[in-house]
C-alpha cells in the first residue's frame, strides 16, 4: 500500500512541481519552510516512501558522495572532512566517509563498496601512492577529485592541495630568522605527496642559507622507537642542532615533550615549528609555532569542483594550490 | 559481455563453492591465499562484475554497516570508530561513517540514506537525545546497537557505554584525596547521556565528602565566551575553588590554559582532572590527569554484539558497562 504513490502524485497533492518535491526530499534548501511542511505532510499522509534506487535510475543521481580518508583521527583530515560534509549537505548531498587506515587493500575494498552503493562523486584525501581510479573498474565513470594526493591520470580529475612547499620553506626560514644555524627536519614514516612537498621546502630553505641537505645529518624519522631515547642519541652525536621543523604538529608535540624531558629549553636551546596549526598548539608549553592550512577554502573549493564534475560543468586536469599561513608562537621566539 | 557470468559460474571455473567465492569477494578471511588467487584470476579472466544489489537480494546481506557519529574530530569518537572499522573489516564488513554534527535533521537524513543503501546493521554513537530508530520508518528492521547513547526502546537493541559514573566519582575523589576542599565541575554545552552520568558521579563524590551540590556554586559551563575571562570572573566570586573536574579533556585543556594565563599554578593553587585520556594529556604543562576509557574493549564488544544481532544469534535489551581507569598525572599531584 505504501508504494502506490509516485513522486508525481506527491507533487500534485502538494500543489508543487516534481522538482520541488525532490528538493524537499533531498533537503537541498531551495524551498520555503511552508513548502517543506506541505510536502512532508502529504508524504506522511500518503505513506509515500522515497525509493532511492528508482530515483537514482530516474534522475541518474543518488545525491551521495564518498570520501576516502586515511585516518579520521588526524586533525587536518577530520577538519576538512567535516567542513566538506557540511557544505555538501547544504547542497543536498549525503557524505559517506570511509577510513582506509593507509591500507591499499582496504582502499580498494572501499572503492568497490562505494561504487556498488551508486555514489555520484568521490573525494580522495591523501594516501601512500598516486590515486588510480581505474583500480576499481576500467569502465568507472565516477567523477572524483583528489586532496593532498596526486592523481595517476591528471586528465580526468582535479587536484587540490595546500601550498605545502611554501609553508615548509617559510617555517624553516623562520627557524633561521629566530637565530637557528643548524636546523633539522623531523618526519614520520608515512609517505605522502604533501609530506614530500614539505621536505622539498625544508631542503630549499637549507640551501638558500648555504647548507646543503644531507639525509643522515639533517633528517630524523620518528618510528615506534621511544622519541626521547631517539632525540637523546641524535643530540649527543649532533650537539649543534638548534632548530627543528616537524613535518606536522603531532610529530612536533612528540619532539617537544622529548626535548623537555631531556632538560632542553624550547626556544632557548632549540627552536621548534610544526605544521597544521592544531588547536592544542596554543596549549603546549611553550606554545607551538606552526603553519596553518586554510581548511575552509580547501573544503569549499573541493565541493564546488566536485559538483562541477558531477554536473559535467566542471573543468578537469586542474591543480589548485591553496595558500598557507605562518603562525609564529613562543617555540620560535 | 561482462555481465553474462554468474557467481555460480565463477565457483565452477575456480573449483570452489559459491560460498567461498562470496567470501573471497567480501574478503572475510576464511580462505587460503591460494584459493584467493585462483578465484580472483577467474574473476579477472571472465570480467565478472560483482553485482552487489543482486547479491544483496540473494544473500540478504550487503556486508556493510553504518556508523552515526556526532563529531569525528572528537578523540574518543574517532578512536572508537577506527577500532570498530578495523574489526568489522576483518569480519568481512565495510563501514560507512556518517558525521551528524549533533544535528537531528542531519541524523535523520543519514539514517534514511543508510537504509536506502541497504546496510546490514547500524552503530549509533552518542548524540543529544535517546535514539529512536522508528524515526526512519516504522517498519525498519535494521539491527542496531548504541554506544554512549540510551536507546528509546531498549527491547530491540544493545546499549554499550563506559562506566562514566564511576570514572567521574573516582576523578572527583582524587581531587579530594590530593587536598582539594572546594572542587567544581567544568562542562560544555552539549547534552549527552554520558555527560549526564559524569555529572552524577561528580555530585555523588561531593555529597560523600559532605558538600551538597549546588549548580550555581559547583558547576561552570564553557560557552563561546572567552574561557580566561569566564574563569577570572568565577575565581573572583569564589576564591575558595581549589579543584576542577572537567567533563572531558578538551574542556580540561581549555581550563588549564586559562588558569596559566591567570597566573594560577596547577596543581599548587588548583588541582585539575579531565576525562578521556587524550594523547595530548602527556604533553601539557603540567601533564593532565584523566580517566581512560577502554576503547579496545568498547569496539570489540560493539562489533561482536552487532554481528550477533545481524545473524540473529545475539540477545537484545542488554546494557553492557565497560570499566574505566584513573590516570593520575602531575595536575592532581
Amino acid at each position: 500500500m505504501d508504494k502506490k504513490y509516485s513522486i508525481k502524485d506527491i507533487a500534485q497533492l502538494s500543489g508543487v512541481s516534481v522538482a520541488t518535491v525532490s528538493r524537499v526530499i533531498n533537503d537541498n534548501g531551495r524551498f520555503s519552510e511552508e513548502t517543506r511542511k506541505k510536502v512532508l505532510k502529504v508524504i506522511k499522509e500518503t505513506g509515500y516512501q522515497t525509493n532511492f534506487s528508482a530515483k537514482n535510475l530516474r534522475m541518474n543521481k543518488s545525491f551521495s558522495v564518498g570520501i576516502l580518508v586515511p585516518d579520521i583521527s588526524n586533525y587536518f583530515f577530520a577538519t576538512v572532512v567535516q567542513k566538506i560534509e557540511k557544505i555538501l549537505f547544504k547542497c543536498g548531498y549525503s557524505t559517506i566517509i570511509c577510513n582506509t587506515a593507509r591500507d591499499e587493500d582496504k582502499e580498494l575494498a572501499y572503492l568497490k563498496m562505494l561504487e556498488s552503493k551508486g555514489i555520484d562523486g568521490l573525494i580522495v584525501i591523501s594516501g601512500a601512492k598516486a590515486f588510480d581510479i581505474n583500480k576499481v573498474s576500467s569502465s568507472s565513470k565516477i567523477p572524483f577529485i583528489c586532496i593532498d594526493r596526486k592523481p595517476k591520470d591528471k586528465k580526468n580529475t582535479i587536484f587540490i592541495a595546500s601550498d605545502h612547499y611554501q609553508g615548509a620553506l617559510d617555517a624553516t626560514d623562520s627557524l633561521f630568522n629566530s637565530g637557528s644555524k643548524h636546523p633539522i627536519i623531523a618526519t614520520h614514516k608515512h609517505y605522502s605527496s604533501s609530506g614530500a612537498d614539505r621536505l622539498r621546502g625544508f631542503k630549499d630553505s637549507l640551501e638558500k642559507h648555504g647548507l646543503p641537505f644531507d639525509t643522515s645529518r639533517n633528517q630524523i624519522t620518528l618510528t615506534t622507537e621511544n622519541t626521547t631515547i631517539k632525540m637523546e642519541k641524535v643530540l649527543k652525536s649532533q650537539p649543534e642542532i638548534d632548530g627543528i621543523f616537524a613535518i606536522n604538529d603531532t610529530v612536533a608535540i612528540e619532539v617537544l615533550s622529548a626535548l623537555l624531558k631531556l632538560g632542553k629549553s624550547v626556544p632557548n636551546d632549540i627552536k621548534l615549528i610544526g605544521f597544521d596549526d592544531e588547536p592544542q598548539d596554543k596549549h603546549t608549553y611553550p606554545t607551538l609555532s606552526s603553519v596553518k592550512q586554510d581548511t575552509d577554502r580547501i573544503a569549499q573549493v573541493a565541493v564546488e569542483n566536485l559538483i562541477g564534475l558531477i554536473n559535467s560543468t566542471g573543468i578537469t586536469s586542474e591543480s589548485i594550490i591553496i595558500p598557507v599561513e605562518l603562525m609564529p608562537r613562543d617555540s620560535t621566539l
